[in-house]
């Protein structure tokens, strides 16, 4: 199976935020692709890597990066592809930086920013597939279940909060 | 011509920033549609619109609101196309409450979220004409020539800058 | 005893933040009601919790939420009861997120905004009730008495420094 | 007809904003009364309005205060009444300030907060009316036709937008 | 020794940062009383507390409280003396929240606010001590004396570090 | 009549708020003296200045700068006088910069500072007011008359609102 | 007279401010060369310029950048050159988002950066011409000039001020 | 070897962050010396160090400092050699204070700033190095060979986490 979406991440560490990205795809069996790139470290292979996705068959690109967080912005610019960026908390301020560097894009390279984090990382993983699903239908429908999931996943923790509460009355 | 997009707004007052979106999908030959609905005034119709996008055509909706701008995330949660987020800077705090509102969803239910005011705006037409080119090979050229038009301008404006400095030196 | 205020909560992971309304309402003998219900997760639900409240007798709603706090927005929306919102500190910007998200509601619906974390939960229980106390002055007197407690319990604080420092100096 | 709310404003150059909260209870039918007094600057007058307010037969009472807005949470602490505290923005920190100083407040004296500036204001006034309303049905049946008619002036603006962009496109 | 100095916070759980205030006046052989007394929670409290300072000798109060700290503003608009404040991070907003609501106050009520938590506390203890340094030679001798010795630690702590750099070279 | 309190600000253009600080000692009958200095562009006439003030009779200095507002932290590094210091908003930043550098000193150097911009200059000028004060019973019993001046402002403010709140209803 | 110092900005919009670091090299009689080029729209221009500078005798880099501003980190990427990068206020964030995108660079690709807008622009003019005083006295003992002439111009100012205020005193 | 960097610190508790800073230019072969010294605690020697580097051979002064972090302006105003400043996180708002205090100079006196806290001091090294290197080609090719090194890194990461995903495939 083809991968569709590429994760980029500037930095190893961020592997284990980022790595919910791919459990997000996987789990709406989307295949995708992993790779260490830093927009700072190593502009020239981002780049690459860029230019090249979409001829590979890569219809969404999802970038998550902490700091000074260039990567999602960069890679917009050198692609025709969608691309989704992850700020990641990695200084002391806690993930402002890079929300604020990877949100505020200028008019004319667009990127769709999600939440800071974990949350952010596993949705970037379900925009991405809402995206596929445009063109897809047995994927747009995996995202109605998903959704289903979700929403009784939050009844079955209603209803094990009402069974204690009300043993707690007795 | 059918829309593929839906943008929606929670106050008419937001037309003139959201305008910019209506504005790219224009430049780039997309169809949308616009509406008025609020997520506090009127969520039954929010929710409404929300729910029967897919099934009239729409493929990416675009949300723009200010102050707790609830309206990308509810309609998110509707829907299983992809949602954009314009935050708008509408309050004394200049976006900054739009911005957090938007972008800081919850695990499950994603929205790609754009900078605050006019770029935004126009960022999230080109974000969704880029997600419509995934699947529909015309629409991806046209995003390539909207890159390559954007360079020249940026090079255009170079070379009058160099003029006018040429100038002033002599 | 009927309810007469109802806690909503986004997760149920809020619960250890939120029990302390329910704590402050406890205290005050004014029973409630407590429920996990989404704003994003699990939308048509929290709409009718907020939609059929009034009609089951209850008075006051507190909602609690982290992140892009929607839940005290979405509910206002749906029920002419007075609502209390309560930001949680659920995510890495430590509930500056969830505090704008609650407060800056536009004009036409309102949110009682409490402190971020366990203080503004245990505030929402005691404006509930001190909202009760304006029709019922059983309530009022209790809302009295647990001023004067607090009262107490500062000088009580104060006399043990005191012999704290008195006993150092000697 | 007795006053059943109270505004207080530490200033009477914050009147231009506050007026709003009396505008949204005079819509609704709810008498008022308004007056100005500082924490800071007459603490002693601003204590005896909060204590006394109860036996004048107030039931709500609103403060609107900018910068260091200590107003709504001392009078908080002279009432059993419940508060509600609109910040202003008053000082080049255009109402953070105010926020947080209004809403921030210690477990044990709630104030519920509103939106910082106009939209607050106007908010206050309602959520004064919906806690009235707790236990004055027509007071709720009020807040319903506001809800309603808020929707109702949501899609009069739609569809003047559509008149407007339909136009357009001839 | 008559108390010179009074030290109010709003709560004991403050008293791990305040004593540093204590600690530094001790160190300059300043005399001081300290009190539990909070704004909110015992308003008439503070405010005795304060009108009566003068009165009974005191030159200059203290005063530390987090969150919504309204402390030392409600202090400096009961009393003549000068009035300093201490912002403690008692919060999940770390203090920006008692920051603002200390430093911001209105013209007319003067408080003079010192750092967040401990370099805070002990700061107001010095300027304490340099306040009544104006009025007494003998303070204001040990003020220069505290000055040279702590610029004489800095040069040891610079020595110390010679000596581990040098060590390390070899 | 000699100079007790020095004004310090680190540009010609910080006058017009500044001035706020004289003004107040005007109003309060105590002589001071203006100098612009800067901490960074006349470093040694700034340490001269401070150093020489307790010598030449001055009792407290007030420093106003903006940006990257080094000045008071730096008089209070050279004098054993209690230095205020009042934060301009003079960048971008509105303040904030300013606030920050001025409140954040470490221990064992203290700055007493006043809120952003004129309320904080004012203010200024009436903390070195009642600093004096402790020392100085005529010049304390004109900080209890500027206190019971300010009330009776109040005062008068609200009967003109009554008055004009009244005839609205006529 | 070759250029040894090259400025670069994002777009032309930019020049208003970033003129002001030509100024200042003008002034200290440093030659510079100016270009419009986007990290975003021009990312393939950029990296060139940036790649080709030292080997056209360039020695320091100033790039001026709004909103995302990943310019100055762009090209620190692709250069051995020292990188200056000024944050301009180009958004409704007032360059706290350039500010944060500028100076937060992960580890190994260094940018210097100087204060958001005019003062920024003006002082990276400045910090290039000491970076080349380290190799050439006669540009160091411009950079002495410089802050005699500044020195003055602030004991000037005082001077002035003196007058004004010595004539308002008769 | 004469050390031709000097970096100053305010506090010994800043040596673990800043000894990042003598790391990097160790590893570029190039000397340093390091002093603690303080702008609040120890201007007159800050001044020295500072006045005296230039004649001592000093080509480039980094500045590490927290809370209200005025060393590197400091250092500036008295030296024509270019500044470097690392921001220190040392109090509860994690180097924001810090931040702002280094970066936000007034123009005339340029610092430029690095990162707040180990990337930063470690940058500041790197960026000493780059300004050495504008004179001497042996340091500028340390430079080049540092930025292959760092993303040959990148590259090795990159193969590793294939490997790992490789495996958990099997």
């Amino acid at each position: 199976m083809n991968a569709k979406v590429m994760i980029l991440m500037g930095s190893d560490s961020d592997w284990e935020v980022m790595s919910e990205a791919k459990r997000a795809l996987d789990d709406m069996g989307v295949a995708c692709e992993v790779h260490v790139s830093s927009a700072h470290r190593t502009p020239e292979r981002t780049g690459r890597l860029a230019r090249e996705a979409a001829g590979r068959g890569i219809q969404v690109i999802i970038c998550g990066a902490g700091a000074a967080a260039a990567l999602a912005g960069v890679v917009a610019a050198e692609t025709e592809l969608p691309v989704l960026g992850v700020p990641l908390a990695a200084t002391e301020l806690r993930g402002l930086d890079a929300l604020l560097a990877t949100l505020q894009m200028p008019a004319g390279v667009p990127v769709g920013t999600l939440a800071v984090g974990k949350a952010g990382a596993r949705n970037a993983g379900l925009l991405a597939t809402r995206i596929l699903g445009c063109a897809d239908p047995a994927i747009a429908a995996k995202v109605r279940e998903q959704r289903e999931r979700m929403a009784r996943d939050v009844e079955a923790k209603d209803a094990a909060l009402q069974a204690k509460l009300g043993a707690a009355e007795k």
